[in-house]
């Protein structure tokens, strides 16, 4: 068997837990390994050499991998203001990438990411794990099934208590600090967004027109420093830029509308919010419900609003997509409820059989481009600003694209003329 | 024992809700009852005779319910756009207010009872039940025992099918149809944004700043009615103004935001979807989650995440406002989870004794505007638009009220200076 040769750009948390489902894979090899840190390289390079057999090169210096020919495809989980950077040199390169998710910090380099993708003809996948969850796959197979109606708005949200690790990540040399002390945006959209906008069609029969985003003050962060590290502590002293809830609202050509909610600093349930409400159904993930008028609601009750423990997910197996079924048949494996391994064989096997990636360029400038239209937005006091049109027009009758079938996540649009 | 005097005006469903409370009570008695239609007043003084004894004067005309000299209150639960005018005419005749909520047509409308309530020296309350919800007034209680900390950020909304009410509530000869076919707003913000105004001090040391508000597209109205009443039916063929969800942001002197949602024309779970986020804790309606950081999150395990059935409620027990400690021991009264009952009692208690209401003409006239000002700011594409302060600056440092103190809703701000 050929094994599709990788690099791994970016050994932080976020690239060690990609690994451990990546050194299972059979048909895939990693051929170099790279970050700023040497020990996270060596770290890195026994526990490839543990799991499967070989030492990939370990280098401080990204470009080196880029150098190497044998590498078709690259995994980027830098931090988030080194990942355009290093996708757009690994294009240039011929590197087939596989970009994790961030938000832009500048429209430019949105149009970096594409621009580079377009003249190089290099494909950039979003590594956004949360499309391939398995509420989020669901809703997209009731859309399909034509169970929902039209959809008409969805919620989603990043509520996840971050405190510690923002406040006391810096031992581990993380990157989310210096963010909240100098920025105030939606800084983390496309968790729920990306999702999102594949049961919108977005760039595939409809795109995301405008925005606007609301800021509340920041009062935790300092409230928790001065807790966790004493009064006199500069943490507990600093004024941060970033409010504790950020309110996002997008409008679509469509005339759908998102509300996007960024809630990291305040303490809570992790909970990704989703919310798709269509004519004649809704799935709301916090109240594990699932209503559709087919069933006259009946899934609101004891077997799907959460009250029985469990069997939101047992009644969900009645409209599990069909990736998912498969997948729990399987067995499902480690890694955010099993979302990152079926991520990461979508990116790989697009790789392998040289199609379209599930995700691509024109979604990760549109969904990334939210960070920095929040941030326009904020500063103005809320003013709508427009989102850019990533595709240049070609979202409106959008080209068939060829996909591993079974990880694909478009819904087929329907033709107009 | 003295009996309170009042009046009833508007009989069509809510008001007969509100009579079933009423007529248990020993304290009040109803002298008159007033409705357009007269099938509505014949029955409501069949009802009031059955289980009060007295048959009260029926009439047509609201203006002779005014005139009746021993009325000391009537409660107005007319249709939404009759409210301000009666509610204007009973204060100028001298009668304590209690009006039903609903939205502003106009901000011209929330200061003629602001100016009138002034001139008068008459208090008008606005009856929003929720306000005395046993989830709400928890969160009352936490907060006042400085459980949460500093409150950031709240959520709300009036998530509602009220799909049947209004495509075949003309049978019933209810009002929302037209307001759906005419006008795009948040055309009923109270419900959840009287229980939030309370806990952020609104009009009480913070005030609404501005807002923004976004439309879906209507899409929901039309399909529905040509399933219930065919396509050809009008009202499956005409254009709703009404987008299916309207979210609007609202932020606050003290730097808090408010997320509201209207979301009543789609198939969905009842809910309020209260989120209260403060810096210590948080409690979140739809996860059935009370996260609070003393308790290191304790009761979002299974004790109160929904996931156990009731148990929800049963930790709440530990929590709950001093009046709904003893409401559940009197024994929880109808209608709408026992909240009507509290609010008339907060109602009448508070006119027998002559002191102020706890939701006062300044709260009504700032819940109520927030339709109007969600219609301009929706018709100018999520512009910003202000809110007037119509406490004309009283709200810095308000007055000491007198209360009935165990229906007391304000939570005692601190004293700056």
């Amino acid at each position: 068997m050929k094994k599709l040769k990788i690099g791994i750009i970016g050994l932080g948390g976020r690239g060690r837990g990609l690994s451990i489902n990546i050194v299972d894979m059979d048909d895939v090899e990693v051929v170099a390994v790279c970050d700023e840190y040497e020990d996270r390289v060596e770290h890195m390079q026994n526990y490839v050499k543990e799991h499967m057999g070989n030492t990939p090169i370990g280098t401080k210096d990204y470009k080196e991998v880029l150098a190497i020919d044998e590498i078709e495809a690259v995994i980027i989980s830098t931090s988030w203001e080194a990942h355009v950077e290093i996708a757009v040199a690994a294009m240039r390169a011929g590197k087939y990438v596989g970009m994790e998710v961030g938000g832009a910090y500048a429209i430019e380099d949105c149009w970096k990411l594409v621009r580079t993708s377009e003249e190089t003809g290099v494909p950039c996948m979003l590594l956004e794990n949360c499309c391939y969850g398995q509420m989020e796959m669901m809703c997209l197979n009731l859309l399909d099934q034509g169970l929902l109606g039209e959809i008409v708005h969805c919620e989603g949200g990043y509520h996840h208590d971050l405190r510690e690790e923002i406040i006391n990540g810096n031992e581990k040399r993380h990157y989310r600090l210096r963010n909240y002390i100098m920025r105030c945006c939606e800084n983390y959209p496309t968790h729920q967004l990306g999702p999102i906008c594949k049961l919108l069609n977005i760039n595939n029969g409809n795109r995301m027109v405008s925005l606007i985003s609301v800021a509340s003050k920041s009062a935790s962060l300092r409230e928790y420093a001065a807790k966790k590290r004493g009064a006199d502590d500069p943490l507990a002293n600093i004024q941060y830029a970033q409010g504790d809830v950020v309110t996002t609202i997008i409008r679509c050509a469509g005339g759908e509308t998102i509300t996007l909610t960024l809630d990291t600093t305040l303490p809570r349930v992790y909970s990704r919010g989703l919310i798709v409400s269509g004519t004649q159904g809704c799935y709301h993930e916090d109240n594990h419900s699932l209503y559709l008028d087919i069933n006259e609601g009946k899934y609101t009750g004891d077997e799907f609003n959460g009250k029985a423990p469990g069997n939101a997910y047992e009644c969900a197996e009645l409209y599990n997509h069909p990736l998912w079924k498969q997948y729990l048949k399987d067995g499902v494996k480690y890694g955010h409820d099993g979302m990152d391994y079926l991520m990461l064989r979508a990116f790989f096997e697009s790789v392998a059989a040289k199609v379209d990636p599930p995700i691509d360029v024109y979604d990760a400038a549109a969904w990334m481009s939210i960070s920095s239209l929040s941030e326009d937005s904020i500063a103005m006091g809320g003013l709508p600003v427009p989102v850019p049109d990533f595709t240049s027009g070609k979202w409106i009758k959008p080209k068939a694209k060829k996909y591993v079938e079974k990880y694909r996540l478009d819904i087929i649009p329907e033709e107009i003329d």
